[in-house]
């Protein structure tokens, strides 16, 4: 755990694979860091998670599978702000968020594993999907690259509950609490070229009610 | 613009500044990726914009503000979902997103740009919150620093509209649209221990109006 330790406030830091992964899958997006010409370079882009691993997928030709398919050392990270954090003092203002940051290696993956994979980053944003869409056909399949994420080490970071201020500072008279975050899924647009008769499908129906 | 050209989906990308900072001024939280002993890291972050640099602050002993104040180099990604497209093909599901990629060095800042910044990054996520709030005393500016990374290069991409399927899919019967996802600010909560008669700040007030 060398490199994901949470070194300060390590009373927010989760270490427990169950939690972490929890929080990983309420979420769909990340951002993976390689190291590109000696320079670090960021990449915001959709995930699923299987087990113990991470697959991502991308145009083939595009720069984030290309090179995480070398097997060089990345890190994934995502963060979800749940809340602004309003304290007395400038100092202690904050966020509610979760956090995760995992350190690993891509390889590239192919076949029946790609399609799993495949399934899974659909899954992940829109469960059920998968089975009601047209499926790659191999022209499709050849034009994306799967990578898998094997989890060496993996850190989570939580913050929630009110502020905390210094003790002097609660006799001020400045307001202090929260502003609680949501993000929200409005009702579905359906394409305007949509043939006549087609309902909203599961998929749909269902992510909303569970949200 | 070697580094940050978009090189899949060009019609995506976007150069011009007044956009990619327009972008960057409805978000605060960004993900700063940097090279640590040969392994890249990302680490997501508040931040504040002012002119053509953007300021984060951390721990003074805390790792993202040790190695960027070295002035190595780093980069600074954020994106923002703004719906879930769902094509008619798995192939052409997509999101709808503004996302933006900077290059630059992170340098040190201290005194009158110190306290500038902190008020930026404040204002960045309630703006107003830094004129109610107690400023920091000397032991807390002590405890923090703050980098300035001044933006060398920028690029930003979006997508936005209905699926676009290829032409045959067209005549399937399979539900195509969009989600859209919106983010909410909620009502406030007051801390517990808010001494009495103290009622909701401006700031308050006008980021829930505002948003």
């Amino acid at each position: 755990m060398e490199k994901s330790k949470v070194k300060r406030a390590p009373k927010r830091g989760i270490y427990n694979s169950e939690e972490i992964y929890a929080i990983l899958d309420k979420s769909y997006l990340c951002h993976i860091s390689l190291v590109h010409k000696d320079y670090p370079v960021s990449i915001p882009t959709m995930y699923g998670r299987l087990g113990d691993a991470i697959y991502i997928h991308g145009a083939s030709v595009s720069r984030l599978v290309t090179e995480l398919e070398k097997g060089l050392p990345m890190s994934l990270s995502i963060a979800e702000v749940h809340g602004l954090v309003l304290a007395r003092s400038a100092f202690h203002h904050s966020l509610n968020y979760e956090s995760v940051v995992i350190f690993g290696k891509g390889k590239l993956v192919e076949d029946d594993e790609k399609l799993m994979a495949l399934k899974a980053i659909s899954d992940q944003a829109v469960p059920g999907r998968w089975e009601e869409a047209r499926k790659p056909n191999a022209k499709e399949l050849k034009a994306t690259k799967v990578i898998k994420i094997q989890i060496e080490e993996a850190s989570a970071k939580r913050r929630t509950g009110p502020p905390i201020d210094d003790k002097a500072d609660y006799e001020l008279d400045i307001w202090a609490g929260v502003i609680p975050l949501e993000k929200q899924y409005k009702s579905a647009v359906p394409d305007e070229k949509l043939n006549n008769g087609i309902s909203e499908p599961q998929s749909v129906s269902r992510l909303m009610k569970n949200q």
